[in-house]
């Protein structure tokens, strides 16, 4: 595919994951660390580097074996891969790495690119004095991090009060410093992006982290967060990306703020695949260790490549740390959707990445149903990590049922629609559009409808009874029109408004003030569909016949034994 | 995940996709075969033992490496296998081996087991005369296949009359043969079975095979054929690979008779990963390789790992196939929903597997129309194989909206609706079907839909008007009525016949003998489903709309410079 050879600081998990999705390609490799190191063992193509990526003179040898040189780290010396820029070629471009190793430096790069972030300044000396004049400026909470080395929460201090800082410039003691207003957020949000060599960038969705004891513990895709939010996420990290040089994919993490307006600030950006990205390789068209290499060798990538397989795909990533991670991945050999990766290393240290698994389902929450007995199997082996945090698994479901209706009085008939819909769980919004007295609103809602996500629209209106056939006029979502029963005309009025539509805009009626029915025909609708949930909804829709069927059995029971003098039927 | 470690006899690509496979896991693999092979390169974790599958000596050197066994061919000297049962642990089974390499033995046993095969004589002498006889007994043509040794269709000889006789024992010459009946097939099946130590079994999808000059080309998941005859294949394959001892994954293939009963006959079977079964990499939830890992470790394997990701998962898995297949898997990287998988062999011989590529879409027809320019690029390559087959891309599409009517007067009135699904291209069925006079018949009809994947069904009737009533209860399908008008009441019997349900069973009804309208309902309907499919038809309804719009935009031109004194109203 590309008959040069790449070259790989460091040959961890991701190193492994990188030479998998190599092989593939027919794409060589060589590595750069230990001997037996997770990429090393599967890898018997080329003799590797034995040494680390934090020595010199071991970069300077594995660039004399191969044409490019790429990383799965960022904490390298970027002076011997400035020496060796040219003799073979970097990517991303050791600028990249030396402005993003030093968290400082990351930071006013990332905010004069306009993308915001918390509020920094560097420590001139690391001392009290010094300290305390920042904690005068930023107020308490702070957060004290070192500028370079620091990953998976290793040299980061939060600076509760003054009380603090002697705790914390022991902690972090002989290390360069900086300090970041804190940031109150509610949620962490990540971004896989793809930097081709012209600049050009194509991400993958907007993820949802999970974190305990400063360690990624589960990565959600797509995020649990409205649409909109992950759109912004994407743009932001797309527009961190485009302003560093060179190839490549990057993770970007963001924090999802707690200011009641979703507001999103920039946390920190890896030049290289990410813990985030693993869930690329079963829950989208090309994985995040393919669209790297292709990003680095000029292969072709399509921003189809990026995206989920299919638009309801939905995963969840769990880590697998410590002694415990045998016993979790077997059992999710035996859990549907769930796919196994461990990174053939010896020593499972409480902590230690020892491999991780991805649950894929056709819904979110079938997703989360299905990892569940893998995360409480996690939780419950306490050398994984502790203390252990309660999993959040609450999902903002998004409306798939629109009930809209003429005017408040309409309420009464269309109740029982919006009963049916909450009995069957299924998410929906109830509202007042009126076709005559909101015009405008009845446009936008309609036409909004689509990209809203709902499945169908049940829409009660009574007399001239415009509103289900304009609503249909301006989308093209099954609308489902319930005539409510006026003063006057015992409602056949309402009916033929709504079914008497011209030929083009078809509208579902149902019988007059039979909203009920209406919420069923949307069921329907619903269970029409190839998916989890259209399955779901089919088994509940089966059960309400049923069940149907039997009250109207115990009535002929009754009938029967009682007789019919003495029957009494019951309203 | 075990410890134990595997040999595997065999390091082509199939040996190498189950080391891949196996690293997912921290299995270690021990690979006999030559120096490089595709396997080899992929594993640096242990020293491989160098030779040949064939040799007895490397064999035995293997055996002492290891704790099981396994093959990713069938061409092995058994008697070696027999004599290391017990020292090692062979999966499968060496007697399943030594039956399924010999091909008339394993004829004889499958049909043994009471799966159709072809009928089959075992020719004693390799001499004219006791190949006339055989002419004589099945007529002409008959295939001469050797026992031993014969894959790809190397070993094969179709007798087409008797002068052929001398040129098939030349080319035979030496072999151990035996003789088939001609089986006349239109489509040739593949199932993947995965049998677990206590002898039960799994199967993948039924799928169909291309084969050109006798070497697999492309495998269609799931098969383009009726439901009816995949189930069928899946047990049948499951019935003759149950009849065979130890465990792993089992290529099953079969013909798909053209004798107008769909019938089918076992072709031949593989104890082992198969060609019909790389798509399962990308389009299942377990891929062939790692099913065969579990079932020979015996770790958990699920019925739900062996299904599609989705129920509307389809795939199309294309072999890269001599000197051309860098370009191919060049444009492969740049077509949506395609992975590239390249086995890391040197020389690209005319017809030489050097790797693949699948296809995924969310419907076989999406994945038909991503594959093609890839398999013209293919067919472009005479190199690879030639005479070049023309590709079949017809689908069998089977209907996915139901248009019923009460009788045949109503035809006129329903006829709009099958005039917009057709302008639709999409598939559905128009019958009839009465409620008065076919009750049992619409009992059935509807209680059917759901398994026939209908997605609405349209019932027209007039008068009392039963049809779309007892259709919906009948099933959970969406129903929409079409009231048809009669010679009295002007439709209003219809129309109220139809609309007034009582609660629990809707139908979406439409106006009077506008059917044009159900249609278009029942094409929302299919809209709002997230899938190819869903997004296609709601691409078209878009564009109806438009249409529709433009089409009275011109209207209002016409009426507005040619003022109304001379407007004229089209019909």
């Amino acid at each position: 595919m590309d008959s040069r050879k790449i070259g790989i600081l460091g040959g961890g998990q991701l190193g492994r994951m990188l030479v998998e999705a190599a092989h593939r390609l027919n794409i060589k490799t060589v590595i750069l660390d230990a001997d037996n190191s997770p990429a090393k063992q599967i890898n018997a193509l080329h003799p590797h580097i034995t040494g680390s990526f934090a020595s010199a003179d071991h970069i300077r040898e594995l660039a004399k074996e191969c044409d490019i040189i790429t990383y799965e780290i960022e904490h390298i010396d970027t002076k011997v891969l400035e020496e060796i820029d040219g003799q073979v070629e970097l990517q991303p471009s050791w600028r990249t790495v030396r402005v993003i190793q030093d968290k400082f430096l990351q930071k006013s790069h990332i905010s004069e690119a306009g993308v915001p972030v918390a509020e920094s300044i560097s420590v001139e000396q690391n001392t009290p004095e010094s300290l305390q004049k920042i904690g005068a400026k930023f107020g308490y909470p702070f957060m004290l991090k070192s500028r370079t080395l620091a990953y998976d929460g290793r040299g980061n201090f939060v600076v509760s009060n003054a009380e603090k800082i002697p705790e914390a410039l022991e902690a972090l003691k002989n290390r360069p410093l900086y300090a970041e207003r804190w940031a109150p957020f509610v949620k962490e949000l990540a971004v896989m992006v793809v930097r081709t060599k012209d600049g050009k960038c194509v991400s993958y969705p907007t993820v949802e982290t999970v974190h305990e004891n400063n360690i990624c513990k589960l990565v959600y895709a797509p995020a649990r967060v409205p649409d909109g939010v992950r759109e912004r996420a994407r743009a932001m990290a797309e527009k961190a990306v485009a302003s560093f040089w060179g190839a490549g994919v990057f993770g970007v993490e963001m924090f999802l703020l707690s200011d009641g307006q979703c507001s999103l600030l920039l946390n920190e950006l890896a030049p290289r695949p990410h813990n985030s990205g693993h869930y690329t390789i079963e829950a989208c068209a090309t994985s995040q260790y393919e669209a790297h290499l292709r990003a680095i060798t000029d292969l072709p990538l399509l921003p189809a490549s990026t995206l989920l397989s299919t638009p309801s795909t939905s995963a969840i990533m769990l880590n697998l740390l410590g002694p415990s991670y045998t016993d979790i991945a077997k059992k999710a050999l035996a859990t549907p959707g769930a796919t196994v990766h461990l990174y053939g290393k010896h020593e499972a240290k409480p902590g230690r990445k020892m491999g991780h698994l991805t649950v894929v389902a056709g819904s979110m929450s079938e997703a989360e149903y299905r990892v569940a007995p893998l995360v409480a199997l996690a939780d419950a082996d306490k050398t994984a990590a502790s203390p252990v945090a309660p999993l959040n698994t609450t999902t903002p479901d998004h409306p798939l049922i629109a009930v809209i209706m003429g005017s408040d009085s309409d309420l009464p008939v269309m109740k029982p629609a919006a009963q049916i819909l909450k009995s069957f769980d299924v998410p929906f919004e109830l509202t007042i559009v009126s076709a005559h007295r909101t015009p405008h609103r009845l446009v936008r809602y309609a036409e909004e409808a689509q990209a809203r996500g709902f499945k169908a629209i049940i829409a009660g209106a009574g007399g001239a009874a415009h509103l289900p056939g304009m609503t249909a006029a301006h989308c093209t979502i099954p609308v489902i029109g319930v005539p409510v029963k006026g003063s006057v005309l015992d409602g056949v009025d309402s009916l033929h408004s709504i079914v008497q539509m011209p030929r083009g805009i078809p509208v579902a009626t149902v019988a007059i003030n039979n909203s009920t029915n209406a919420a069923l025909l949307a069921l329907r609708v619903l269970a029409a569909e190839d998916s989890e949930l259209g399955h779901e909804v089919r088994r509940k829709l089966e059960k309400y016949t049923d069940d149907m069927e039997k009250e109207v059995q115990g009535k002929i029971e009754r009938l029967e034994t009682g007789g019919w003098e003495d029957y009494v039927v019951k309203k």
